[in-house]
């Protein structure tokens, strides 16, 4: 009988697993897990260290027992593969209870140890203060620490806060941060950027910015942690701009590494970000040994560069794919395309597909939108605003990548957009998709459709765009530059805050007024959203003005600006 | 200049208006309407007549001095076209208010009349008690009848609870009744099909009729309204039945029917269904004339066959491609999908593509299955269960429709899979697409891919599925009927409720319980929802028995069986 051995029992690892066993009943399938569980919630760990996942067996997702019973796994916890022979085609394994070393034949062995939480070698980091979360141990120090109030700290009584420094404001930092808010611990969160959840582009993000001061997090951005100092009462976390920031402990959430020693060892190929690198049967250079999981390089969907994008759902199907191939299917992957969301205080945050920053790097042509529909209709009680920018290819509107930030439906379009690109869809499909549509649940025009129809309009030349840099760029220099900015709002909209030096002209008098605007100049328009600047755009190119409508508007001008 | 005349002013005239004036600043626009308003919100009438929505104004999208001041606009409401005159090129129009009749040439017409509420002629139906839903007048009408407590009833004290009758149980149906249960009167619904919803499959809908109960609404399925007789005190229903029902007023929600009467009359081609015949850019038999929205015909997007189906996002589309023709634009319709969505006492039915029903009509070849999934991460506090059944094609896995109940996400997942028809995208194709994962928004394996994960084994024979029909037919059969049926759940679920005449062998200890199974007949597992069944699929056909799996379980049986 063919023996399958895995190494890490969790996203990729248990997935393959199960699914091996789905398509061979006989085969021998060893399961090998360093950890005390396998198959665990990794996503769900902060929301267990700040209490709102309740008890610790949620985030077993599928115990030891049940893999054994129902899957017939020889499940091994608490047993860490130490090395790869892949002349012998064994693992050399040692049982971190007993401290029994012993080596384990395999037919097929599957490579899924994850990433593990990167700790830059800054002084102190090793620190016992010092944390990060990565597994269900990490989640049990942290929960420990947090839910007794006042903590490890003894700087003051027992109902002094605990205070905290996040440090990394990636979606896990963010998650992280979050849930110390809600435990009530005073959190200081440092990120290098300019921003926080740095893959998402900074404008979409600012508004976040703000939320979280509001929940009271200290936000330290274009920083970093230098020196982490630990005293009896505390730590001392000193940072490149000079601050000391005390705490009682902190979470160093910068990202993950592949873990890719064994491959390394063994001679298996790893990309050059440390990824080990695989063809779409998520085989490496060794046909005998799969990688699947973040511990894999993977090819961007979109641009088909090799990439680390390291995500539960692409782990859970390389397993499948991995066990698919082991059983002679020919299953594929597809490549990740980097749909993410991530939610805080109410907020979410959601991508799919590249951001403008990748294209910058890349030099990928391409253009964008901004719209800012509401989540539902909004003639019906509860809708909230939400932003979604689009990113599109000028030459045939392939739909390139898109981010949405907000408080409702946020998931809902991105996840729409996300098989847009799947499917290579363009913008003009995007003008006709055709979606729910109740009132509590969409608009008869979706924000999908909305932002489809601005995207082509723009393609087509009836919406020419300028972008919030070029229009800011233009307020900051003397009235002579080189656009002349019409605010086309109310005048309540325009005196409440406009670009500077903006004339207002607001739209229903645009036809009667048009002799304000000058003809020998490029006109910049603009209103709250974009809606009315497009409008008046194409009223004054009808009438022989050069006219460019500013994309998303005052509202995207503002998250641009304050930057 | 080019003079557009267009016949309705509301979702797909208001539309085309709109975008009419984007593309041509100069053309002269003139929208005729009927009603007292221009671009109201259809869909939110149910509501404001239940109070969720509280102010009639913001039922008013576009008010007219809006049309009129920002896009320029000739509205004239209270202004009936009662004639179109081809030969001419205008049409005759009336003011309603002065009774004045005259004659107004176009260039180019849109006719977009909408459809009105279907009333059969059954005795008494055009009574005062009798009401229907479409407009603003009607809509005023309900809601002065059911604001103040007692409404126009002397039956009783004036706190004695208002009763109505709601005939017909479509989605507009529905609404009414829950915004009529929202107001506090008595309802009864009334449906002639054994279900309410009828172009969702029974089986997803049927989770609702005991909802409905449980809201206290008087449920009368496969019954009709024969006569209304009106006294001075209310109103007697009488009911194909038998039964006569005593309320205060009823509201008649039976469908729409295509306000075609100028078309018809003016030699405008129709279809079978009465709907207007047009080419892909919305153009009539007569090339000066358009139609868009409710009184067109429209052509299925999955089948391509003609059909009426009247919503308001397609309304909206085809007003403005008609427009983009109208100035040389070659934007085409790519027909309708039937993406549609209604929400009924906190959960949501959502379809899109063909249903069950159409299928078996068109004689289509299909396959279904069925999922159970919770709208996200189960170790996540609040998940909720939904049900989703996607309906493929068996030869090359082509999705063909998608239907789910819930009470979160239900919108979400149809979107994704009203994506996936729209691309020509396969079974094969869910089961790869990359969505978005926290654990409050979805699973690392979204529902989605849960459903293209089944429907691809089923194709792949790896999970031959039996339907709930089948074995119902082999559970009121004898033990000896076409099917052995396996119950793979625990015992405890298995005595609160099994199949008539099913053995329980947990999945559990099925490898060493497999004596009990017989190799000579068929065997249909089946668990709670279909997946503990499909393991048990798995195992039994490697191991030589013919062995099927009941898909989505027990949970899909029952409500099949209900029926
Ligand atoms: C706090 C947190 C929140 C997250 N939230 C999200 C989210 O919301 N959405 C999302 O898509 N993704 C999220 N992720 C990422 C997601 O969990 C990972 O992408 C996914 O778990 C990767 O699966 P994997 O199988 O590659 O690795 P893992 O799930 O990490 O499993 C690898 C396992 O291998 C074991 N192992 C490693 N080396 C050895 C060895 N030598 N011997 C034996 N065992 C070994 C490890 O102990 C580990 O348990 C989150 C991750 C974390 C840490
Ligand atoms: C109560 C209700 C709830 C709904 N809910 C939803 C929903 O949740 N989702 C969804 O997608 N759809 C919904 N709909 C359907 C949606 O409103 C229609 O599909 C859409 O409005 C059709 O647009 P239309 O322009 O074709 O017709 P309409 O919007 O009906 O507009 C037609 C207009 O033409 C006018 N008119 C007709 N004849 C003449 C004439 N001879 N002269 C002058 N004027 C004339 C009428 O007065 C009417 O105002 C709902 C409809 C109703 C009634
Ligand atoms: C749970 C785990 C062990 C995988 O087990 P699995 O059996 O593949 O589990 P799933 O619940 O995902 O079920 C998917 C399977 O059930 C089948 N299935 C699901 N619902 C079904 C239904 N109603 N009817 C029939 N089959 C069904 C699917 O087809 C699929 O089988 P296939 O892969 O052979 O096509 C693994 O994913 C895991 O350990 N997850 C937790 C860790 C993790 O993912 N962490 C990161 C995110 S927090
Ligand atoms: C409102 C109504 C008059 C249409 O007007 P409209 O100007 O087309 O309005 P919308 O709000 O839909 O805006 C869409 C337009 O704005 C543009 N737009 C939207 N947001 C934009 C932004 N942020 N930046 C630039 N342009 C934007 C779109 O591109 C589109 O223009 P296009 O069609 O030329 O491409 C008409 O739809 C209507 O009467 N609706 C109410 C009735 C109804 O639909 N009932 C049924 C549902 S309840």
């Amino acid at each position: 009988v063919m023996k399958i051995v895995i190494i890490g029992a969790v996203a990729g690892g248990a997935s393959a697993a199960a699914r091996a066993r789905r398509l061979s009943e006989d085969a021998e399938i060893v399961l090998f897990e360093r950890g005390p569980e396998p198959s665990f919630a990794n996503c769900g760990l902060p929301y267990y260290v700040g209490g709102k996942i309740e008890s610790r067996d949620k985030l077993l997702v599928a115990p030891t027992e049940r893999l054994r019973q129902r899957y017939r796994l020889d499940v091994r916890t608490l047993t860490e593969v130490t090395q790869i022979n892949r002349q012998q085609k064994t693992v050399t394994v040692r049982d971190l209870q007993s401290g029994d070393t012993y080596d384990e034949a395999y037919d097929k062995l599957i490579y899924a140890t994850g990433a593990s939480a990167f700790k830059p070698p800054i002084p102190g980091i090793d620190g016992e203060r010092v944390l990060s979360l990565r597994d269900l141990p990490d989640a049990d120090r942290l929960h420990a620490l947090v839910r007794s109030k006042g903590g490890p700290s003894t700087a003051g009584s027992p109902d002094t806060p605990q205070r905290v420094v996040v440090v990394g404001a990636g979606f896990i930092g963010i998650e992280v941060v979050e849930n110390m808010v809600r435990r009530g611990v005073e959190t200081t969160l440092v990120e290098l950027s300019d921003q926080v959840l740095p893959p998402w582009d900074q404008e979409m993000i600012e508004p976040l910015h703000g939320l979280l001061r509001d929940e009271g997090v200290r936000l330290r951005l274009a920083d970093s942690a230098e020196r982490f100092e630990e005293s009896e009462s505390g730590l001392s976390v000193h940072l490149k701009s000079g601050e000391v920031v005390d705490a009682d402990f902190a979470v160093v959430c910068i990202g993950v590494r592949p873990e890719n020693v064994l491959a390394l060892e063994a001679g298996i190929a790893c990309g050059d970000r440390g990824g080990v690198i695989t063809n779409p049967h998520m085989q490496t250079n060794d046909p005998d040994i799969y990688a699947v999981g973040d511990v894999t390089e993977v090819r961007c969907a979109v641009t088909g560069e090799a990439t680390q994008i390291p995500l539960a759902g692409p782990a859970n199907r390389q397993g499948r794919i991995a066990a698919d191939h082991i059983f002679g299917r020919d299953s594929e992957y597809r490549g990740t395309q980097g749909t993410a969301i991530v939610g805080v205080f109410g907020r979410a945050a959601a991508m799919t597909g590249l951001s403008e920053k990748v294209l910058q790097r890349t030099g990928l042509p391409f253009e964008k939108v901004y719209v800012h529909p509401a989540d539902h209709a909004g003639y019906y009680p509860g809708a909230t605003p939400m932003s979604l920018k689009l990113l599109f290819s000028p030459e045939d509107g392939k739909v390139l990548g898109a981010q949405a930030v907000g408080i409702n439906g946020v998931d809902k379009r991105i996840d729409v957009i996300a098989m847009a690109i799947q499917a290579g869809m363009t913008v003009y499909d995007l003008e006709e998709v055709e979606l729910c549509y109740a009132p509590q649940f969409g608009s008869a025009k979706d924000p999908v459709n909305m932002a489809g129809f601005v995207a082509a309009g723009v393609l087509r030349g009836d919406q020419p765009v300028v972008h919030a840099k070029e229009v800011h760029e233009s307020a900051m220099g003397d009235s002579s530059g080189p656009y002349f900015l019409l605010d086309v709002r109310t005048p309540s909209e325009f005196s409440a805050g406009h670009v500077d030096g903006a004339v207002n002209v607001p739209l229903e008098q645009l036809r009667e007024r048009l002799e304000e605007v000058p003809r020998d100049r490029d006109v910049a328009v603009y209103c709250k959203v974009g809606q009315r600047g497009y409008m008046a755009t194409r009223l004054l190119m009808q009438k022989g003005f050069r006219a460019k409508n500013l994309s998303g508007g005052f509202t995207t001008y503002q998250n641009v600006d304050a930057s």
